[in-house]
């Protein structure tokens, strides 16, 4: 048994998807919840997302050996120490959070002397809430540890056997690193498509029945994205700034490039780049992070 | 019977779902069809994606009621120019091409007289050539028809009924107002999307190793756009350049804010916009053209 009792600090997509993986992938491992939000709470119980749903943080954290923080990066400082009097010594204390220097930071700084090894299992759908998680969001998705250079290694390998046993591949990171590569792969997509979402629903010229009516030509996939969970993105946005503007720098240059060889009518600047991020694609389905099949089965030519 | 005998010039996903369509929901409608590629006819033949494969493009329209040029928008000319001796004379001329003005004059020009209703059916996957076409492609989609100022209205109610009988809902259009709303819905999407993974591709400090395995994190959704045909793309960015270009100057000036906001730390800005943005995809869903399932089914959690 990896873990016998877990405590899950935050009940919405990431929290519940832990909980109802937790009870799927280790049976006999018990788990406690908690969410400052009392509807939240009363939904988690409704649909068994962890086996006892509490009233307070510290509650739920008091028998944990390993305490996850699911709530958004720039609520975890203030979700951490809320536990602090109540963390029993040896408890492993861990987060899902998309950004990891700056909930490093914040987690180490709330509970000093707490064993804290920071993950992020890059997993998620544009829903939120308590609703929204299911038992299978993490399986064959990456799970990224970022542990301090001073972590334990034992504790380490227990986290990353966790993950492993809810399906995930795990990797291990330094977390600065983590937070160059999930700007490029992660925030920076989600910042482009929340501003072509915003650009497109203010046109004067261009009426917003017609941009929902002909959003099957690439637009849909935007919105999408641009539906998640608005606190946890503000968050993302404030506490990995430094990485996103870097790579919002380098997307800008090339876009500039683009809007040139259009400008200029140079139809084989153009060509090239549309030929080369054919590859990427192809390598991203064959490594099973996405499904080829046409449309994802979104458009109803199977039925 | 709305056409009796149709030709498809172009027989790549859009010509092959055409064709996969007619024979689907036009029974006693025979289709004939051609393409310049011999490959690409050999495997329309295998497949059957027309009821003849023509060795030419002339043999394909001589006995056509309809024609429908289904080739890169900067191919339309040339593919025209092909046939103009064989057109018979009340034959309506028609097409699948993304941008609009830039293929009516083409159309025109190649087919002095002829009787030409441009359309564009909004529909597509990120696949392309003869083996990526299905019958049911067009299905709830929109197709926007853009008659010149002259047209024949009874061409463009008989062209309106084929798009119908495809299972297509159609929209009448001016051109212009076609290439400026396709400009925000798909053509800036398409560009976005093949930049940034033009940008990830090319960092020195990510590894596109990294790239790829983290991609469930927003970019694979990217990949999928950037992965279209590139000639096509070409074109389409060629022939709607000035409605490219006011768009894409309308997106970068949003960006630069949001990117202001980033580095000033005003979440209320961030927060703002991605509440706003939630509306459009629920809208999105709500009419059908796209699916709500957590992740289109694409993660495995249905298995």
């Amino acid at each position: 048994m990896i873990f016998r009792r877990i405590a899950v600090i935050g009940l919405g997509l990431l929290g519940g998807s832990v909980g109802l993986a937790v009870a799927e992938n280790l049976p006999g491992c018990t788990t406690t919840g908690f969410d400052a939000d009392p509807e939240v709470r009363r939904r988690a119980a409704i649909r068994g997302l962890v086996s006892r749903v509490c009233e307070t943080a510290a509650e739920a954290v008091a028998e944990a050996e390993l305490v996850i923080f699911c709530v958004p990066v720039g609520a975890m400082g203030a979700a951490a120490s809320a536990i602090a009097g109540a963390l029993p010594k040896d408890a492993l204390v861990s987060d899902v959070g998309s950004s990891k220097a700056a909930v490093t930071e914040a987690l180490r700084a709330a509970l000093p002397g707490a064993i804290v090894v920071p993950a992020h299992p890059v997993a998620g759908t544009e829903r939120s809430g308590p609703d929204a998680g299911f038992a299978h969001l993490f399986r064959h998705r990456w799970c990224i540890l970022t542990p301090p250079d001073d972590a334990d290694p034992a504790a380490v390998s227990r986290l990353a056997a966790f993950w492993e046993a809810l399906g995930a591949n795990v990797e291990i990171m330094d977390a600065a690193h983590h937070d160059l590569v999930l700007a490029v792969t992660s925030h920076i997509p989600h910042l482009i498509a929340y501003t072509i979402v915003g650009t497109a629903s203010d046109l004067e010229d261009v009426t917003r029945s017609e941009v929902i009516k002909y959003s099957a030509g690439g637009f849909r996939d935007f919105t999408r994205i641009a539906a998640s969970d608005p606190v946890m993105w503000r968050d993302v946005f404030l506490t990995n700034r430094d990485a996103v503007l870097e790579m919002l720098g380098r997307f800008t240059e090339d876009l500039t490039a683009l809007q040139r060889a259009i400008r200029r009518g140079d139809g084989a600047a153009l060509h090239d780049l549309f030929t080369r991020t054919r590859d990427i694609r192809r390598s991203i389905v064959e490594q099973g992070q996405d499904d080829a099949r046409p449309d994802f089965g979104r458009s109803d030519h199977e039925d």
